[in-house]
């Protein structure tokens, strides 16, 4: 509580690409925040033109504009966590890189994305090597999906086995903690690593056309829970439940493969209609 | 309803600036229409560097990434309504004025953004010169605050007869509607043009501190409610009765002018912690 009266939720700051179909990226990412009762903000690194049926191209945004809106929104104070999702370049992710070297108190999510689902590149060679060499080490924890774990590792990685192996390997190339995140096996299992064991968590593949933004999504909710104070692996089961009922409560919008319903709980309320008070009286 | 069983809500298309701070602009439209139950998609004529202190810079998009982005996001179908904010300059207010030509039968709403409150222009002199001569006379109704009304009509517009006179102008010169917004006036008076008659809707003045953003969110609720198929009066009634709860129930988050509280009927919902699953079962 302030002196507002209302409790101020903790800030989260999201570094990504911006989806014009708010599906994914930083709009994802900020529904997702609200959803999980934080107030995000937010840097773009890129724009993309896109729609429910794909990436037609992307625009990098100059590394010098992601750091000033960095630093003019961390002077504001109050940022409880930070997530990270596309980087499109090197500049931009050495950006993040000192970002995260001067703000090292504040935990970070890494959601490593590398490519699109149709293959095109999201972050460049160069972007992806620094990544894995300086990023990776500098979070609390980073949340690849199969390929991008096996981009990220060098291994091959089709099963829970060879996700196993990849958590590991990135554990040993300095990542704190790993979530390989396999929504897309038959049975929605992501394979969590601590930094000393790992865990495996199965959930159900419900609605397969409602995917797009998933890895952001649930990303952005560990980050929020983190916000809160909850530990890690809370924080991931927290997502994970979250994600899940995000996709379960999605409708269909567009031809393509289309978002999750991030603010599944807003639709329990009353809706505009019954809640609007009586209109104003007219001043003449 | 639809085969996945939730109902799919109208989907409304938002043109303007990306405010990091989430207060104004893109995300503030975003949240703004998912409170207002549509699915918002959106494309960014400029990113702003800005938090709750202000203002710092101001990075226009390229007008070709803009057109791509908007061919792109129609070309899925759906846009039941379309929102304008902030142009920046004349080479994004033209393919604004492109795409309200070619998708003549949406209705759009055009917050005439041209200063921010710190005096920083966000929308050139091409610019605003094509939007009095153009873009006002293709949109349902255009939502101007006391200095932008001034500034399209060249009148003095410093209290409710000033609004009015301001408002007939904006009619004469081509506006099908026109509502004037005095949320910064001692008692929030707007004052509504319907192309026949003025009305003048009176409301309270509260947290003066929590309004960055209002016009943005004034606008998309606009929006909104038309994308639902109500009237336009209707809509601005609707909007206005949420633009007062959404700063009745803000809370205090940076040290400068704070956003509103967009989501704040989310918060009536059992929050995370009571909503989680059960653990899931580690699986070894």
């Amino acid at each position: 509580m302030n002196s507002h009266g209302a409790p101020t939720p903790p800030v989260v700051l999201c570094i990504g690409g911006f989806d014009p179909s708010s599906g994914a990226g930083i709009t994802a990412d900020l529904k997702t925040l609200a959803a999980e009762n934080c107030y995000g903000i937010a840097a773009i690194t890129a724009l993309t033109v896109q729609n429910t049926q794909g990436v037609a191209s992307i625009h990098p945004m100059d590394a010098s504009v992601l750091r000033k809106t960095t630093e003019n929104l961390l002077a504001d104070g109050q940022v409880k966590a930070i997530k990270i999702g596309m980087l499109a370049n090197r500049a931009n992710a050495e950006a993040v890189g000192e970002i995260l070297s001067a703000h090292s108190n504040i935990p970070a999510v890494l959601d490593p994305v590398i490519r699109a689902t149709s293959g095109m590149r999201l972050l460049d060679e160069e972007g992806a090597a620094y990544l894995r060499e300086n990023l990776l080490r500098r979070v609390r924890v980073i949340t690849p999906n199969l390929d991008e774990a096996a981009a990220l590792s060098g291994l091959k990685v089709e099963n829970v086995e060879g996700m196993k192996a990849a958590a590991q390997k990135l554990v040993e190339i300095g990542a704190p903690a790993v979530v390989v995140t396999g929504g897309n096996l038959d049975k929605a299992i992501d394979v969590f690593h601590d930094g000393s064991g790992i865990e495996t968590f199965v959930g159900d593949r419900i609605k397969p056309d409602n995917t797009h933004g998933t890895g952001c999504t649930y990303t952005s909710a560990i980050a929020a829970h983190l916000a809160h104070g909850r530990t890690l692996r809370e924080s991931i089961v927290f997502a994970k439940a979250y994600v899940t009922e995000a996709i379960r409560k999605a409708y269909a919008v567009g031809p393509g493969r289309m978002p999750l319903n991030h603010l599944y709980r807003m639709q329990q309320n009353p809706r505009v209609s019954e809640h609007v008070p009586a209109l104003p009286e007219p001043v003449h």
